[in-house]
């Protein structure tokens, strides 16, 4: 025994979220449909405008519904000064962290040659124009410490000292208010080989 | 700084959904912008599909897009022994036990006198009418063993017994597979005072 159909149709199609299994999928199908139909609705009217309507910043490559970020059309922001991210949520965290004046540039995933995910499939044309324009003095690398994140780390740094610019990535180590005890082996060897002078 | 408005007014609409935090529903709103617009726009279709077409059944209420769930509507389960549950969450546990062959009947909450919750909102009246037309021999009661639920399964237990039918409620004890001593003590001195000699 199970649902009827729709309702079945209806937890099979919230399976599409990330992080909602089974179980998850149901609560959220009977949630909807016992309490929550004007939000629901509400929810499915959000999700048909935004598919349709957020695309990507010109520029920086974010997602947004305007032809330019908010970021990339701040011009109190130092649009010479460019920090490479992976993703849109990096952007946030680096905002948050309030430690950034300058602008983005969103490579969306990283380099995979088995994926079959190489630079043209990220685009990466498109930073070497702008480096080609001369609009970039400055780049860093904020790309997770990853296998794949340091390959396409690499490749950028190549690309942007072809262009005689400054290129730098973000440190990497053992994180403030984390326990020596519970930091992975990893990191901390990281972290003990690229000690520095005090 | 935070995302675009239409991706924010996204997040938010998200966060209808139950068990759904900040987080997750930025998560969510990253993973359909950036990877899964085509089920994005499916899952949307589909909330709109089931919020018009999924309704209640007229005999059990539970959520169905036809008249008579397929329970109801099903001449080989028993027709005159009724299960009363909570929610339609409930008929699926049970049917997946696999221990019942009779029909339900769906409660939509229990009676809580101050949320203003009385048997008139439960529209208990129904099941007085069933009982009255004399289709029912027999009524179980599965209803959680939570204050609200017992006081409600007291008001139909008085409801069934005014019409001579007879009422028993599912078992409350220790679960099977359960360690004792992970039992709650509520669970635990229920299960003593209500030993069975063997």
């Amino acid at each position: 025994m199970s649902f009827s159909p729709l309702i079945t149709q209806l937890i099979d199609a919230l399976r599409c979220l990330p992080g909602v299994g089974p179980k998850s999928a149901q609560r959220m199908a009977m949630h909807l449909l016992e309490k929550e139909r004007k939000n629901g609705a509400y929810l499915a009217n959000t999700i048909h405008l935004a598919l349709e309507k957020v695309g990507r910043c010109e520029k920086c490559r974010t997602l947004c519904e305007s032809t330019l970020c908010r970021i990339c059309s701040n011009t109190k922001r130092n649009q010479g000064l460019v920090c490479i991210v992976e993703t849109p949520m990096d952007i946030l965290a680096i905002e948050q962290s309030g430690g950034f004046s300058g602008i983005y540039f969103v490579l969306m995933g990283h380099l995979s040659p088995l994926d079959g995910i190489g630079p043209k499939e990220l685009k990466l044309e498109q930073l070497d124009q702008y480096l080609a324009a001369g609009e970039i003095n400055e780049v860093i690398l904020a790309i997770s410490p990853t296998v794949e994140g340091q390959a396409t780390g690499h490749y950028i740094m190549e690309m942007v000292k072809a262009h005689g610019k400054s290129v730098s990535r973000i440190s990497y180590g053992v994180p403030f208010g984390g326990e020596l005890e519970y930091v992975d082996s990893n990191t901390l060897s990281h972290a003990i080989n690229s000690r520095q002078l005090v």
